[in-house]
């Protein structure tokens, strides 16, 4: 509490969890609910560029056809039971309502961990024919998912996400959909969050459950772990088996529907902390920052020069605004220096500041929240300046992750190697790997690490055969090792 | 289920309540979720609709200084009950999590049916100074009120909603937030849904469980019953006491917020079928439409003919979507008939056919969706043609709703009168109420209508003295009352 009062960062170096915590608090984008276990709340900051994520995402998912619609929170127990290994999955983690209208309920409601099984029970309603296919639908909502360990965006008991739900004619189709929605996430991270990551598949013991296939895309954080940051499932038939989800063909006869679903979640917040922050507070890819710039006054002891400061203020706001600049002007009452404490926090992106001296010499002082140093910046044309920062922040942004993530892949072909690399560092391990369930299970039991995933071509990372790195056996490819959030 | 594949919509004059479900089903708006009580689910073309509400809505919370925030779906049994007439009010609805991870809660979690206590809760930690005031802030959340009968729209166990909830330093101050809500809701209400509505304040009764004082707007339905679309409550510093929310004032002394809070819900959905419909389907505001526009070519037999149809078909399609109307080219194989027939029910706002003659003629076939006949109009300019009928369309419907409150609004001064109407009919009847419960509670048992508002001033309702028709006693002002949904 004292900690919190003060507003302290602990540095990277000192602890990663503490600093990601307190980013999240003095970034002033959620805190933990304390109140329900496992849930936080998240405030105006957080919650915007969650706005942000959700206007492109959504975007793209209608412009590769997908339509929104909305299903029901509760979903009876015994829906979930037709799945057997998606029950299995996720029986653990369900909260249960029992109680409804001050009756106890005849069949319990589970509060939705995921709604395949719901959307199984009104695909086998709505799909009749191959007419009616592919049928690709998406919803926004909120599931719950009653984890031991919690930490804020990455894992908590409640989040918000979108769950893509679609199926098809044919199992080749609906492969096609999967790895077209991983894309988009992939495209997003990368051209949104400034994140790239790698595409994969999963290992057998890290797939969905109830999934043929999960894909994935996997970001490196800056302390080398992975983040799962988006997953895309070929699900087979399986939950149209279960939930007896039949078309007739063209040829007449009935098959079961080929299904696949995808999600993202307001983890990827998490993973935009991790990816781009440092010791002072939140730094933001300007396509997802709530704020831009801010326009900060240095008043002085003349009235009359304060007048003109805010009316110049006042005009180079209004021209940042009309040139797309997401811009306050700050001209409440106080010093600069606490202001600037507070965006740097926030993560805005850029500030300028303007005293009477600044307008007689015609510029502003400039600092880009991902640089050091301030200068000074002509007053003409400030809103083109500020739109080409922006575009060279996110720009310059991804080049830093992607450089990272060049530098902390290493290939290896000794366990010896890769337990003393676990030991002491964190890195992305590209090695063989003997594709048993066993292997991983040893590996992770000793080490900690897992497959984050097996790469897709066209990446870097070909396939090659070899021999696993630890039983020597036969391997058909390297996969990417590492642990992760 | 056979009326179903029929797909009969029933004739509002053979009953209000099959024709508002046939609508429904028929629009592909939603359909009973059958599996959960009282739950729904919101198809594309409903949810849709409710996209373009809350686009807007949305804007206008953020025009007038609102962010959005997140907070938590589960509270605690025990906040409900620090509000003691907030928990009255709410606790025969509630639905109850009382297992999660496979354990027994110690203290059951109760499924948000509103945000006042969750949020009064975290405002109590947030706000501590005259500085940190007026705090305002808008949820978009789903919600739970386990209700003995629910409706589609209108009252489901589960539904979607925005919460405003706001903290001011004076009741001044909270009372003008509250009528300001109230306002954006009113005119929201007319200008995009076309649905005129009366705003009043709420009788003691009718009144928010734990409010100072609820004010609504009400709509007329088509069958003349009330609904009551949205509310917007002036909380007093009833929460803030409950949940300690003090803040210091610029004197230095400490006292509660006054707050308020103001929802409107998915609700409005059903509030648009039921004021603009008819018996061949849904009729939608241009505004809030999903499809303004939809071109059908008319097939002929020689092949030539029809791919110039069809390059027509695909240019004008072009011409209007770069005019900002929301059309489709439906040139899939099949009649025209059923198309036209579908599109009627799913609320399409106008239509045009495009064959090989009218092609030669440089003109196309056009019906309006809220119009009886169809003609002829020049293919030259069609999209400012289309771009001028929606705008025609949104006014006439407005003029429409507008016409029928006013003509269903009468002036009744004995109760014999009242108690016929009721009995015969269904208006809004203005009269004096001596100002007690017991009055209300009276009218309603022996006639089923209830006070829907004191209407504001400023509306044509002006406030006058009188006696109560029921009691003789003195009256300050007559009220609006009506059977409503």
């Amino acid at each position: 509490m004292a900690k919190e009062q003060k507003g302290r960062i602990t540095p990277r170096s000192e602890s990663y969890p503490d600093w990601y915590q307190d980013i999240i608090r003095e970034g002033q984008l959620a805190e933990v609910a304390g109140i329900v276990k496992g849930c936080m709340v998240i405030k105006p900051n957080g919650y915007a560029i969650w706005e942000r994520i959700q206007g492109e995402l959504d975007r793209q998912f209608k412009a590769t056809g997908h339509k929104n619609a909305y299903f029901p929170l509760f979903i009876p127990e015994s829906f979930l039971k037709k799945e057997a290994q998606h029950v299995e999955g996720f029986s653990p983690e369900l909260a249960v309502v029992t109680v409804a209208g001050n009756e106890e309920l005849e069949e319990p409601y589970v509060v939705r961990p995921t709604s395949e099984t719901v959307i199984g029970h009104f695909f086998s309603q709505w799909i009749q024919s191959w007419r009616d296919l592919p049928l690709l639908i998406n919803q926004w909502a909120n599931v719950v998912r009653w984890e031991l360990r919690t930490r804020m965006f990455l894992r908590t008991t409640e989040f918000l996400w979108q769950e893509g739900h679609t199926a098809h004619a044919t199992h080749e189709e609906a492969l096609e959909e999967a790895l077209r929605m991983l894309d988009v996430y992939a495209n997003f991270s990368e051209d949104w969050m400034a994140m790239p990551v790698i595409r994969g598949k999963k290992s057998e013991s890290e797939r969905f459950a109830g999934a043929k296939d999960s894909y994935t895309i996997e970001a490196m954080m800056q302390d080398g772990k992975a983040l799962q940051a988006g997953t895309s499932h070929d699900l087979g038939q399986n939950f149209g088996k279960a939930f007896d989800v039949k078309f007739q063909n063209q040829e007449g006869q009935l098959e079961y529907v080929w299904q696949t679903s995808w999600g993202v979640s307001t983890r990827l917040i998490g993973g935009l902390v991790m990816t781009h922050s440092d010791d002072d507070g939140l730094i933001l890819p300007p396509k997802l920052a709530p704020t831009h710039a801010v326009i900060v006054p240095f008043f002085r002891k003349k009235e009359a020069d304060n007048q003109r400061v805010r009316e110049a203020g006042q005009r180079l706001c209004r021209e940042l605004t009309d040139a797309g600049v997401r811009v306050i002007f700050d001209d409440r009452e106080g010093q600069p220096g606490p202001k600037f404490y507070r965006y740097e926090r926030e993560g805005v992106c850029m500030r300028f500041g303007l005293g009477p001296r600044d307008l007689d010499n015609g510029v502003v002082e400039f600092k880009r929240r991902d640089q050091a140093d301030k200068r000074s910046v002509p007053m003409q044309g400030l809103a083109q300046f500020a739109v080409e920062q922006t575009a060279d922040m996110q720009s310059s942004l991804l080049a830093a992750a992607k450089s990272r993530l060049q530098e902390r892949v290493v290939r290896l072909d000794s366990y010896d190697d890769f337990r003393d690399l676990m030991d002491t560092d964190s890195k992305f391990v590209f090695a063989h790997w003997d594709g048993t369930r066993e292997t991983e299970a040893k590996v992770k039991a000793e080490t900690g690490a897992t497959i984050r995933c097996i790469p897709l071509p066209g990446q870097g990372f070909e396939a090659e055969p070899g021999e696993c790195l630890v039983t020597g056996q036969p391997s058909a490819q390297r996969v990417i090792w590492a642990k992760a959030y």
